[in-house]
């Protein structure tokens, strides 16, 4: 959450900025701003997206070959102009955006309205600006020993960049929690939240570490840490493309990524699966196969959607590989006292890789002993960097701010886990092992025929879309999904959907179903699919409206249902590939509908760096 | 779900059943119905409540003393006056009230209709009482073995009563999965779903058990099963009276049940604290001890309030049995396939004894050798009688729909359980435990304090009560009772309330907070108070109205929140005893504005017998 971007070298860095905020747009988007350093720092900044920022600075003087931007998502103090970054020092000598939270501000506020600072806005970042700029004033040091004597009073996380008036040709970064990339050009560096901003001028990037320090100049990078140690700066090249972080033709990228799924699981699997699917290899765990395959219990931690993709990790777990099994929200995990045993295995799912509440657990879970693996999309982020092993989604990049593709991704990974380890363990027999596996590379193809039916889809959406609340139903493998579904709707669309086990409804409810409640019922045929059938059953004798989503041929529902989406039929095991599908679309044209911001859903923000 | 009643005797039957059936509403409310034997059979049902069948049953004949009732919640076909309860075979000869669901009624109903048989109604009660008579009829049998021949033929669950045009002086009662008590009187006899109905007449009574068959005349009473072995009746004292079944002055039994937590909980309590308040000694679960102290993991089932019960459950014996803990939905837990190990204890939570789900999940576990223990309420109920060990809860009868003492109850069972396992394993240090005790105990007389704020809470109702959504925020203890909370307010007001461990709001739930959302937040102090502060501003950054349940005195949550709800400072570990009652106060009062039936809300029954 929050974006950052900076520039320092030749070019004119304004336009730099604008394109790297709007790349970084997914991270926040409740106001956003820039300082540029050209005789004397020029910030311009205001409550709103990227967009009102340009019309705001519009023939203002950009001119500069320094900047720093940000991109906000709000935490202390409502979204307003006061409260947007960048901000800068009560004495004008220092201008900084920050991205995390200052946990300790109440207190260092007091302190320093003590000494007679007085603040503008209700952030926790001015605090931050005021103390630097105390230290620097104070103690007669240079820029870079007030950032880091400021930040070692600093509890909490940060990414930030700073400027001095005084040292008008540096910027200063650091990073502790929330991410940083530098990127290395030809005299001249970037720097920003991630690498999406950097990469049409360079593909040479360092990733910043944890309590890193860089003191930027056009031709010169120093990297130390806090404590004023050298650190060796670690060149990599990052294989991203403008195309993967480009829209195309599709009005939104969410749409654009729930097309893209058939291509990115069959990216999450290439490589993985013999060519004559009789086998799954995943390399990056196969380091800590003895440990998977002696552990007594698998923990999953995990935020929002990718905790829904751990519960479906769970029953695939639980039924293949014989392993008992625990989903927990990882903050939740955090903070109370879980039992942890060193022969416990923790798996932690997260699209970004930098979901703070997550890499938090992940550290707990660490010092503890137990074996950590990560599920992550995003190459080079902070939750791979902690684990001791880990398999990536290779979904590419996911802009939209709801998650489809990775999702399925992540899924597409427990699954082949599941199946790998189940068959390691002697659990999974050979032939049910290749069969499975054999279903698991047919998806692809599935998901090519449900985006056929997206305007039949679209036309179900059309007669929901006034809604004020649905209910979400599913049991077994497809539960999860159904607390995924309502997620969707929930975030894009602010209709209150709510998923649910399915036998759950009678117990409480079921109270809220009357005429105008959609019900979205995940009905393939399964073991369960009796027992939905039995439920379906129950909320038509309330008069609820079903939406089913049902195995192709069904005919038994269809009679009872509303409306059917028909699914092709396939292993019960991996429905879940299948059936988030047409719930992702159902989503999108409910919320276009509405007129909704679909990659830009009120109050979110992708990648969750605050606690 | 669905309250049977039946007499023969004596006396006449018609006020006997009406009464019954009134005490039986609980368990259903969608239709009623008595069929009373004289002459012939006199069936009267409609739709609706049991005040609706006796306006309907006015100056009809009422005499007769055989006589059969029913309260129906529909899962068959909507709730109509066809489908009402009791249903009578084509020719006439059977009359048949039913609680359960016959699961292959479907396959029945198409090898009657070949036969000619021809259905009024939707119900699968209807294809029953239609396959006894055929039976009956082809293979000139008695009305007995034509039931045991019938049932055998049958899957699913019931409980059921029925009666003969050629065998007028008796009735056959029969029951699987669904309960039914056997009430002994001075030549008569009384049947019902619960000993609610009987107590007035006799304290007496039979609990039948699975497979039990029993015939009752006047005189005389055979107990057999499905498959004609004799069954020894066993009479049991039934320790239950009038009062604690009556409304009192309250306006609700909700209400009533609310008021009646101190008390509950110190009937929970009493006799299983030491009177020095340093030991806690629960008799019921002694035997299984040792397998407590050497349980690797412990895994409760329940379904709705109980499991939010649970919840509470795993954080305490986590931290202070430090016993890996894992909760699930009853429903989810059995259908898929989970790995139990014979040194896994199970404890199962329900207040009715009888909820169908978490039977069946005991049943699965007992298979694969695990350790059972029960927390139920009411005495002699079936799943206390299915476990190796329990803890009734004590609460006394609750007959308001949505629970609330029975919840706090479970509370403190589970936290008397996890006090006591955690000093046995050493996990907990004797000062704490002594420390621990005595705040425990000090329970009762604090939520007299909070009931106190009863008007102050019924103002804040008043402000809120045209919500359409609501949402609940806590963490670590407290996450249940947000979970509890919000079904609370869901079930009895229809308003769509969502809890959420509180840092999840990030991930998605936020989007749907504008300054129309009412959102409530548990924020006492405990470990995790700095990070729900950080959570009240990021809700308040969006404008959403924050009703805060805080430690009294607290300052720092009074100037972000619109509201603060004070309770008393205890435990952490206790807290989700007291944070619960505001939040049903408010639950009731909200639900009692906008005009609901508070004690039967719609859709919803008690004693949720179906799967």
């Amino acid at each position: 959450m929050c974006g950052i971007v900076a520039y320092v070298g030749d070019k004119q860095a304004y336009p730099i900025l604008i394109k790297g905020l709007q790349r970084l747009e997914y991270r926040g988007y409740d106001s956003a701003g820039v300082a540029l350093i050209n005789n004397g720092t020029h910030t311009y900044k205001c409550m709103g997206k990227v967009k009102d920022l340009e019309a705001h600075a519009k023939e203002q003087s950009i001119e500069g070959h320094i900047g720093i931007g940000h991109t906000r998502w709000a935490t202390h103090g409502e979204p307003n102009n006061i409260n947007a970054h960048p901000h800068t020092s009560m004495k004008g000598k220092f201008t900084l955006v920050h991205n995390g939270i200052i946990e300790n501000y109440a207190h260092l506020k007091k302190e320093l309205t003590s000494r007679g600072f007085t603040f503008q806005s209700d952030t926790d970042t001015e605090v931050l600006v005021n103390l630097i700029e105390n230290i620097y004033l104070e103690q007669n040091v240079s820029a870079e020993i007030a950032v880091r004597v400021a930040l070692s009073k600093v509890i909490g996380a940060y990414g930030l960049v700073i400027s001095c008036e005084d040292e008008k040709d540096k910027l200063i970064a650091a990073r502790k929690g929330s991410p940083l990339v530098i990127g290395v050009g030809e005299s001249e560096y970037f720097l920003a939240s991630d690498a999406s901003p950097i990469i049409e001028y360079t593909d040479q990037v360092i990733y910043m570490n944890d309590e890193d320090v860089a003191i930027l100049s056009k031709d010169d990078l120093v990297l130390k840490n806090i404590q004023n140690d050298a650190q060796k700066p670690k060149i990599q090249k990052i294989d991203l493309s403008i195309d993967e972080i480009d829209k195309g033709d599709y009005e939104h990228y969410m749409l654009k990524e729930i097309y893209e799924q058939p291509h990115s699981i069959g990216d999450t699997f290439r490589g993985r699966i013999s060519i004559d699917k009789t086998k799954i290899f995943l390399g990056g765990i196969i380091d800590v196969m003895p440990k998977l395959n002696q552990a007594k219990r698998i923990i999953i931690v995990a935020c929002g959607t990718s905790w829904h993709a751990g519960m479906v990790g769970e029953y695939l777990f639980e039924e293949y590989a014989r392993v008992p099994v625990e989903v927990e929200y990882a903050s939740e995990f955090r903070y109370r006292n879980p039992v942890i045993n060193p022969d416990d295995v923790l798996i932690a799912i997260s699209q970004s890789g930098e979901t703070a509440d997550t890499l938090a657990a992940i550290k707990m879970a660490k010092e503890k002993g137990a074996t950590i693996i990560g599920i992550c999309n995003v190459v080079g982020s902070s939750i791979p960097r902690e684990t001791h092993a880990g398999v990536y989604t290779h979904a590419g990049p996911e802009i939209g701010v709801a998650s489809t593709k990775a999702f399925s991704s992540q899924v597409t990974v427990l699954t082949m886990m599941a199946f790998m380890i189940g068959r390691k363990r002697g659990s999974l027999y050979d032939e049910l092992y290749k069969q499975l596996i054999h279903e698991l590379t047919l998806i692809p193809e599935k998901i090519e025929i449900i985006l056929k039916s997206d305007s039949y889809i679209k036309g179900i959406a059309e007669l929901y879309k006034n809604a004020s609340n649905a209910l979400y139903l599913g049991r077994g493998y497809l539960f999860p999904v159904a607390l995924e579904g309502a997620l969707k709707l929930k975030e894009i669309s602010y209709i209150h959907a709510e998923g649910y086990p399915a036998a759950e409804m009678k117990h409480g409810p079921i109270a809220l179903i009357d005429e105008n409640m959609p019900v979205f019922v995940l009905a393939t045929k399964d073991k369960s699919y009796e027992k939905i059938v039995s439920n379906i059953q129950e909320v038509k004798a309330r008069n609820g409206k079903v939406i089913a989503i049902v195995t192709e041929g069904d005919e038994t529902i269809k009679k009872l249902a509303d409306h059917v989406i028909e699914v092709p039929d396939c292993h019960e095991a991996i429905a879940p590939l299948l059936t988030v599908v047409p719930l992702q679309i159902i989503s999108y044209h409910i919320a276009v509908m509405r007129g909704c911001d679909v990659d830009q859903p009120r109050n979110l923000a992708k990648s969750v760096t605050v606690e």
